[in-house]
């Protein structure tokens, strides 16, 4: 087996796609890990803007909760109905173009491209920055642990869904099991202490009232918490990774998740307020996360904290592995729409569209790089993305079933238009509070990438148009090309390409420049002996030899000159340029060379005159032995 | 004017080459500011070593001094006479393989070589040390201040020779005179006062005496004293440089150096005797060069002090200069020999050697990257060749001088041989003093230009071998070849690919790879249409087509096998490959491209196939305007 094999798994083949499609316990962990890592920091994002309130602020978590899960509830149903109506991938791309339009197909594309690359810098941030809080040893190595992540991830996904869905089970169910646990634990202790359990470890004292509430923070706090929702897009746009029958599985899976997700939002918020537990200030002394306050207020710092934190930090930090499951996805329909370059529909070795793989790792590598790990600042920028995207699919599913009809049409309608109402409502809410802070800067990007989408597509179609070509082949004669062969000194190189020249026309012409940085013998001496008498003898045409001195020491202005001069005046005939050259055995010999082909080919290509062929008639040295290919 | 000729100068002829060379009062600045820079830190580098000696260490001032100064008189002999010998240019290089052989001449380049790309990172860098120690609040810009001289000092290369000359006159003269004035004023001074004049501004106390003088110490000091040495060799390496008469200007500009440097030597040392004055601990709280102390201690801390100061810190870091002058020259020589590529021998637009300019700014900007800007440990790896390669160069005159005969030979023989046997001692004083800083990287670094030279050389000696040929044209008929196009779906690309290969040969195949990844129409069901049935029409033999569907979505190597299967079966037919290709008017067009065509172009040069052509069919976008070259 070799290395690559071992690396990245077997090559499989296009009819092999089976193998590498997943079932409902997979699809939790490959499309669900970002929804997931949602119920740890979305209460903490609420809360943290509710510090000022202090104790009082624990009497609006219930609220602020409920509405979030409400929200919740509305988009996994909407969503549903996509699986549904969408069983070969409903993104948000495909419904609202389908139904809305190619603007409005192309806005929920940009804004969901946005979001996977942001979520992959934050998600593993977010995690590494749980995981140094914990070991403080790791802190200075921040930014290569982000980077490991990152490239754990890359790895997984380019084995293939599969051996993703996996790997990242174990967290995964871990995750969901622990908390599970506490959660369960800590309603028992409350009921059994009538509301007001014990603390094994006492959360850190709450803050004072520094301000009272006012509709303003808490819209910022909704908002806020309204990151827990970034994700939940994710199974209706990778309904294609299901095996078969795909419909009722993915919708298995995202009520599994929704599920999940919502018992541990409610789970949350009910143990901080029983055990009086409010946010500490992030990045200060004495910070302490939500999730860590209340598994060690319900179970303490044993055995069972550390295991569920870790858990948790790996949630987080492999939460990005959503966007690596949905983001070459989103690439590939956009490709095959002509919105982005060929590349993004090939499939990889194990049937990943790798190249949308390798553009997300790029991307956020470079976040990643800019911010040094920590990318608290991209968070604002966060959810924007997400929700314009929910915004845009569900828009389009009203459209979808006014058009449709059917027996239910009517009550499908009035759901989705209630999903689109209350995202396009959060949408308003969050784009408000958060816009100085950096909403701003998504709406910028997000137009930026629908700019970016449109022109790809303008010049794909362009190209398109001045290609195609139904007809037959045209094979009204034409005379042989003009053929110019660039020749440095008499040496084999210069003899095999004029050799070629002759066997493509009679009319040759050799070109020498003479620069007089090296002595370099003029080729007019010994052109007759060398070339016009063995060509005489065998009845050929001889080729012509152009000389020139550049006393300005220019070597390609000179044949740039006398190639386009000939062009000119023999419109219509093809003009074709030999250019040899040495082909190395080993590429750092081509470290020795000068490198005259190269520049040559780029400026004749940047002549863009039609009728110009390039010919590199190579010349391989002989030590090559004979290569087997494959 | 362009804008090119404005940063860079007019483009000079060949034969305007006149105009490049200097004189005597340029040549003082283009090849001199690394050896008159010596005489600023070559005194406190000895003086440093003595710290530990307190006042006691005064005592051997003088001596170590005279020792330097007598070495340096016996150099200045020595290269004199090898200007004379060689009047094109009598480089350690040179001087070394006509007299001793190729490996000795070898040796002294790569000596050569390292020298100048360490100086020209420890004079930058010395130079901007001493700018923000004199100004601190310049210390965050360490690097990009080096990194801003060394640019100015390639543009001003690049412009050519002359107008560095013009460039660098000023801060050098400013600096002797200065110097001059204040030694002159010095010396004054101490004769009036019975050699112990008070001080306008009172050095630094002395430390205390903690070590008495061993020969260990003395001879280490003596090293370190002997960095003043580098740069005296530019001279006779560069006299190319000069006007005619050559020789009489290099050797004029020697003189001047060499009395300059021995001044100003003695004359350092004779004040610091005269005033107490020792070296101060760098890098540590009160730090003050011994050139600072001599010049306040003679003047005061007034303007004059200021603009001495400034001279002194603007030819340390102007004094890379010298390796700017020398080293692409000797690049120049050895690339003539073959051993270093060909570029090296090539002149740019004002007749430098711009190919040696830019490597040099390379790998000094790499070290003063790497080093962030402060290369005082690179110190100890300096010396060293310098030194190494004033000993080649004086033993290549004395194997000269004893072939050569005539009437002085003798005196000059002898002469010479002082001169290797001096260098020679004073290298192996430097060696065992250093060699645990750093001389050993010296050695190997110097080893590993040799091999890497010699390398170069036995690579064009042997491709030089294989392609030398001096015979006539073998025209020999050759039958058409065979031609392949590589076809990815019936548009104009592909047409006009298929007609340039039905120009070139009758037998032609068209090849389409199916990957599956895209919907591609198989090519089969409309060639005879599209193809067959108009090539029959004109009594063409139409193209065989060969589709292949790839499970594995392999792309190039059905393509390279079928190549080669075809190379194969027709041993002795030419077998060319047609790419047809898009060009595009914008560069960044090609980002939306799959550059399927480059790839192929370089898998089918790594066949290393003799008899391989490869044929770039352009098919330009009809958006692009009538070009003109030049």
């Amino acid at each position: 087996m070799s290395f690559k094999a071992l690396l990245f798994g077997k090559r499989l083949a296009t009819d092999e796609e089976e193998e590498e499609q997943i079932g409902t316990l997979s699809g939790v962990p490959v499309l669900g890990l970002d929804a997931l890592g949602s119920a740890s920091y979305g209460p903490e994002a609420a809360l943290t803007v509710l510090l000022p309130l202090g104790t009082l602020g624990l009497h609006y978590v219930g609220p602020l909760m409920i509405a979030i899960i409400v929200l919740l509830i509305v988009v996994y149903l909407s969503y549903r109905q996509t699986i549904g109506a969408y069983p070969s991938g409903g993104g948000s791309y495909t419904v609202a173009r389908e139904n809305l339009g190619v603007t409005a197909g192309l806005i929920g594309a940009a804004a969901l491209m946005l979001d996977y690359v942001l979520n992959v810098a934050v998600a593993t941030s977010a995690g590494v920055g749980a995981l140094v809080s914990a070991v403080p040893a790791l802190l200075p190595y921040t930014l290569p642990l982000c980077l490991l992540i990152l490239l754990l991830l890359t790895l997984l996904n380019l084995r293939g869904v599969r051996s993703a869905g996996l790997a990242l089970m174990t967290p995964a169910y871990a995750f969901l099991a622990c908390l599970l646990v506490v959660l369960g634990l800590g309603a028992w202790k409350t009921f059994t202490h009538d509301g007001a359990p014990p603390p094994v470890v006492q959360p850190p004292t709450t803050a004072a009232t520094t301000e009272m509430a006012t509709a303003w923070l808490l819209c910022h706090a909704f908002a806020n918490g309204c990151t827990a929702m970034t994700g939940v897009e994710a199974v209706s746009n990778g309904v294609p990774a299901f095996r078969q029958p795909r419909t009722v599985r993915a919708r298995r899976t995202l009520a599994i998740l929704i599920g999940a997700l919502v018992v541990l939002l409610a789970g949350i918020a009910f143990l901080c307020r029983a055990y009086q537990i409010t946010a500490t200030v992030p990045g200060q002394q004495g910070y302490q996360s939500i999730v860590s306050q209340v598994v060690a207020a319900v179970v303490g710092r044993g055995p069972f904290y550390y295991v569920t934190l870790s858990a948790v930090i790996a949630v987080l930090a492999l939460s990005a592995n959503t966007s690596f499951a949905d983001f070459p996805r989103l690439c590939r329909i956009l490709a095959a729409d002509g919105f982005l370059p060929e590349p993004f529909v090939r499939r990889g070795r194990r049937l990943a569209f790798s190249h949308g793989i390798f553009v997300l790792t790029g991307l956020a590598g470079v976040l990643l790089v800019v911010f040094q790990g920590v990318t608290e600042g991209l968070i604002p920028l966060f959810a924007v993305g997400a929700l314009l995207a929910f915004t845009m699919s569900q828009a389009g599913m009203v459209a979808h079933w006014r058009r449709e009809g059917g027996p239910h049409a009517r009550r499908r309608l009035v759901l989705n238009a209630c999903g689109a109402l209350a995202t396009a409502a959060t949408l308003v809410v969050v784009v408000v509070a958060k816009f100085t802070e950096g909403a701003w800067i998504s709406a910028g990007l997000i137009l930026a990438t629908l700019a970016l989408l449109r022109s790809t597509q303008h010049h794909h179609d362009r190209l398109a148009a001045e290609t195609t070509a139904a007809g037959p082949l045209d094979l009204s004669p034409s005379p042989a090309p003009l053929v110019v062969v660039p020749v440095r000194r008499w040496d084999a190189v210069a003899q095999s390409g004029l050799r070629f020249a002759l066997t493509l026309s009679s009319e040759v012409y050799a070109m020498q420049v003479l620069t007089g940085d090296r002595p370099t013998e003029d080729l007019r001496e010994c052109w007759p002996d060398l070339v016009e008498k063995p060509a005489r003898e065998r009845g050929i045409a001889p080729p012509k030899l152009v000389v020139f001195r550049s006393r300005y020491r220019h070597l390609f202005r000179p044949l740039l000159r006398f190639i386009v001069s000939l062009a000119r005046s023999h419109p219509g005939r093809q003009v074709a340029v030999v250019i040899p050259q040495v082909v190395e055995p080993r590429w750092y010999h081509y470290l020795l060379h000068n490198h005259t082909s190269a520049f040559l080919r780029m400026m004749l290509f940047f002549q863009g005159r039609q009728g110009l062929v390039i010919i590199e008639a190579p010349w391989y040295r002989s030590e090559v032995p004979e290569p087997d290919p494959g």
